[in-house]
């Protein structure tokens, strides 16, 4: 279609396009009126949510969604579903962490809440104990690297609220969690505890993926809630050398078989050609990952469902895919764009929803400017649903896989980012934080996109 | 201001131009920066939602409101503050509502969870027990008129899912919550159940005015939930002879005295010329009155606080007003208006924020056409905030009083409205349910709005 569809438009008359313009627009509504009266994607959230739960890679909760994934993709009315099979790491948080202020006050200081960040290793039975240092950034940590050996390092960063996209703030502070346990070990120390990357007004820690460099040694990474961490703060102005015990079970296991999760509607035109829509399948093990990512599959899925309960046949083929291992390895994401490499696929557009089901604000985009500017042409017809965004750079961790081994061009759904940091990686990333028509109206942006570009081509 | 500043504008030069936006641009990002880092709004709310809590007009928690607004706004930094008397009714809904599905079948069916309809009158201790006529709009009420007698009304009628702003569906439905009562005693009903003006996924019935026609006999008026109309509605298809008994013990008092709470930063260059923006302070029995409408007192509160705080002192007289009884008489708003045009003040512009402290998406206006150009004309900067959408027309029932009776510009905000009626004058509209950062930006969007109002005039 892409191919000749430029032609056909510059020589259409004005009425054909006005036309073709009010076509849209009623497929628009059609979609729309379909998802947010029959939508499937709330009563399946709930399923994967409350009944499986947390699903990392390599857990039992891993198994169990993948089976959840090819059923409810089948109900859904997928051609074919199948799996497809990637090695994924197994880390295992192993028994519940712990960790506690030691204060020569010797007044009652409750256990501090805590999570091991993913892929960290364990204290040891014994745990540690040590005087604690705190740090406000990568370059206080230089000034201090001498004051660092033996030492708990405290890693104090706020995030930032002044931000008005909470991803930004992420971005900002998201190296404490990723990179600091290694950083720190270079000085010296023995262990870190990391501020959680979030704004929420409540003392949730937030875990999430960390890495180590392989030059240091390995030492064990905590996150601790926001109000521990004011308190530990606190304490540390009034008593130099406080101490911290804390306890990690955390370890990485070898390697195990995971699987993405893929479904096609074959398309009636170019079936060779691809369109992926997805989102990640796997969750952290604290929580229900309702936001993060149960809610970008079930959209995903949804946008199957109404194409063929409105008897929309894509011309080209829309391929569902549910992404494994995105939180601790992006297996999923690189399995997928190398498959697809050694296949030599034809694939003209990747869609990510992987930001929380919250109301959807629009779409960023990595692509050429002339693809950017043809979907920008499509603003009106999102206007009605408060669907207006179209500006950003961006697209998500797994399509960016396929995206970047390809040079397809690649887009994510942009949801209202004010409350994903208040939950996100922590305790509280459950069903209840839904809301059903939020979810639902981000899956209808995401179909009324993949409609447009089915249609038209990129 | 306003007299004199399109003269200015005009003459003035393309750089001094461009060096007034930049200016207003900064003027915006200290704004933020102050109401993001500093903001009171959260704190002040959890003690209005959980210390307080409901606040009825007549209620004892009505007096605790405006002792507490009072003591807020004097915090807020107002060079006065001061109560404004008004007459409000004084509904108590009396013990606990209940009501039951009488089945022959005999199987055990759980209490329904009901609320009265505020304004609405009791059964009586013995309640009423009488078969159920489902009834689907009012044009099937005037076919079914001869079997109504005798009767409880149940008005099944469904929120629309497929508008996308819920408000719209709210429109299309209260009337049956707002006049059901007596259409159904007009032909004999002995009471109405409304189905609640919802589409939560929960059962939480959902109160809220109505009133009686005095032409008819007052009836008792009850909301259930959405899954309980829907088991209701069920059951009266298997057994058309299915009985409910409700109780409800409401009973309106003689009027008593309640208070607008009212404090003003003094204008500099014109302090004759007031911009009022407010909320209403009271809320209903059943829940903590978070989003309806504790938000939008503690929105109106934090714009004072953070012009004190950034040493913005306005040229216009800025007027926070907590308005007493919006729910169930609007006596506040109407006295407000009274005094005013007693007084021949001269208003340039009343805002008001009863729609949910959700992430603002724009704002509502009623006001003539070039007042509204020019307020669009200052789009662009509310853009880096994502607060995009300056056409629709609205306003709000409180400042509406003012503005009908002076003919006054007004304007409202909107915030995003997907959640708000899954909570509506339900208990669930509590402090929880609020998110520190979409209170605040919402708080931002109008001390924004209002900054540039008072800076250019209407």
């Amino acid at each position: 279609m892409r191919r000749y569809i430029l032609p056909v438009l510059l020589t259409c008359s004005l009425p054909a396009l006005a036309q073709q313009k009010e076509d849209d627009s009623l497929a628009f509504r059609r979609i729309a009126n379909e998802i947010l009266t029959n939508s499937m994607a709330y009563a399946n959230l709930k399923v994967l949510t409350t009944e499986i739960g947390g699903r990392l890679a390599g857990s039992p909760g891993m198994v169990k969604a993948e089976k959840w994934g090819e059923k409810a993709l089948q109900e859904a009315g997928a051609d074919t579903v199948y799996l497809q099979e990637c090695m994924v790491p197994h880390w295992v948080r192993g028994a519940k962490e712990e960790a506690r202020i030691i204060s020569r006050r010797r007044d009652f200081i409750p256990p501090l809440a805590v999570l091991a960040l993913g892929n960290s290793v364990g204290s040891g039975p014994a745990g540690i104990t040590a005087p604690v240092i705190e740090i406000a950034s990568f370059d206080d940590l230089e000034a201090k690297k001498d004051q660092v050996k033996g030492k708990i390092v405290f890693y104090n960063y706020h995030f930032k609220p002044t931000f008005i996209h909470t991803f930004e703030s992420y971005g900002d502070a998201v190296k404490y969690r990723g990179r600091g346990a290694s950083a720190a070990a270079k000085y010296g120390a023995t262990a870190v505890i990391v501020r959680s990357m979030s704004h929420g007004a409540n003392n949730f820690p937030h875990t999430g993926a960390m890495s180590y460099d392989e030059a240091y040694p390995k030492i064990p990474a905590i996150a601790i809630g926001l109000e521990d961490a004011d308190l530990l703060s606190r304490r540390l102005q009034d008593e130099k050398d406080l101490k911290v015990y804390l306890r990690t079970n955390a370890k990485m296991l070898p390697d195990t078989i995971g699987h993405n999760v893929i479904a096609e509607l074959k398309g009636s035109e170019h079936p060779e050609q691809i369109i992926t829509v997805g989102g990640h399948l796997d969750s952290w093990d604290v929580n229900e990952g309702a936001h993060d990512d149960g809610t970008g599959c079930v959209q995903a899925i949804e946008i199957l469902r109404t194409f063929k309960a409105l008897g929309i046949r894509p011309k080209h083929t829309l391929r569902i895919v549910l992404f494994a291992n995105e939180e601790n390895g992006t297996r999923g994401g690189k399995k997928y764009a190398e498959v697809a490499k050694a296949k030599n696929e034809q694939h003209i557009f990747v869609l990510e929803s992987d930001a929380g089901g919250f109301t959807p604000r629009g779409f960023a985009f990595t692509m050429p400017v002339e693809k950017r500017a043809k979907i920008q042409s499509w603003a009106p017809l999102f206007r009605p649903y408060d669907v207006t965004d179209f500006t950003g750079e961006g697209g998500g961790v797994d399509v960016g896989q396929i995206a970047e081994a390809m040079g397809i061009p690649m887009g994510e759904l942009l949801p209202d980012s004010q409350r994903y940091f208040d939950l996100h990686h922590a305790a509280n990333d459950v069903f209840s934080a839904v809301n059903k028509r939020e979810l639902e109206l981000g899956a209808f942006s995401m179909a009324g996109l993949l409609y447009l570009v089915d249609q038209y081509g990129l």
